[in-house]
């Protein structure tokens, strides 16, 4: 395990969880174009489904991106995609704590992945300047902002869509 | 503009459109885990919607992240986020050539924009060691793969999302 990529004492490695070496230098970067404020500003203050919440987040566009907002107010719902900056990257196999089993980093929506890059479905609520009013994240304050999308039931919606292993019985549900 | 930033000849600025300096070095690196490999060469040939294609794409997932899948194999769909990595990143406002009006980056889902991370959802059809069969995409072939996670209906599935602007009468539809 590469002690540079390893986990933080927030996400220890737990019994049945595999690391691999990553790549020595990244192949491509991103920028931070603004910041999310939440009122959690520790991870297990966070609600383990962000649906479970309705608590107002603020998204903070910085103001050099503040033109690519427009129209944005005409959506109901937007995906955001964020970057978790505090998780493990190295991390293959993982076994949550509310659920005691390993799984596959892709098969889980852990932060602890290769690209840690959190996606939310949020529902707008308004648009002020360059921020934005917003139901349904579940991050740390602070959090890094990596995009805003339109959220097209059209394309982004499968309401029957199943996770398998999340179905059987003998299994906490979220 | 910066021209290190600027549009490559497939993606032309056009007028309406308007492009700001990006910051001189990248917050954060990402890795390519994988390739998408898609019936598409050209930019042209790809599908402007991709649930109007039934393609079969495969996700061709770097070995040393195989143990990652375990478990992928019981979902239905999957998200993916791949990176554009022929799109111009600077880009604020855009007049998509299909509708003709300048709109805001982020409420537009086109492959320019600050951080090039494309998201789609897939329908899984097979897992085969560190491939996986799936239909929807639109993308180039041998697009870099940056996560797949699962798709949870429950957090991720609004079927009444509305964006308003598409809505219009007086624009084309997708």
């Amino acid at each position: 395990m590469n002690p540079a990529n390893g986990p933080t004492p927030d996400f220890g490695i737990r019994p049945g969880e595999q690391a691999v070496d990553l790549p020595a230098s990244p192949d491509a970067g991103v920028y931070f174009i603004g910041r999310i404020r939440t009122p959690w500003t520790e991870r297990k203050d966070c609600p383990k489904n962000a649906r479970a919440s309705d608590a107002v987040c603020t998204v903070e566009v910085e103001a050099r991106y503040a033109p690519a907002l427009k129209e944005v107010e005409t959506c109901s719902h937007l995906v955001l995609l964020y970057w978790m900056d505090k998780a493990p990257r190295n991390l293959v196999l993982q076994t949550p704590s509310h659920y005691g089993i390993e799984r596959g980093t892709f098969s889980l929506r852990s932060p602890a992945r290769p690209n840690p890059i959190a996606l939310s479905v949020v529902k707008l609520l308004s648009v002020d300047g360059n921020k934005l009013s917003v139901v349904g994240l579940d991050c740390l304050d602070g959090t890094p902002l990596l995009d805003i999308k339109p959220y097209f039931a059209s394309t982004d919606s499968v309401p029957d869509a199943v996770v398998g292993w999340h179905k059987r019985k003998d299994e906490r549900a979220p």
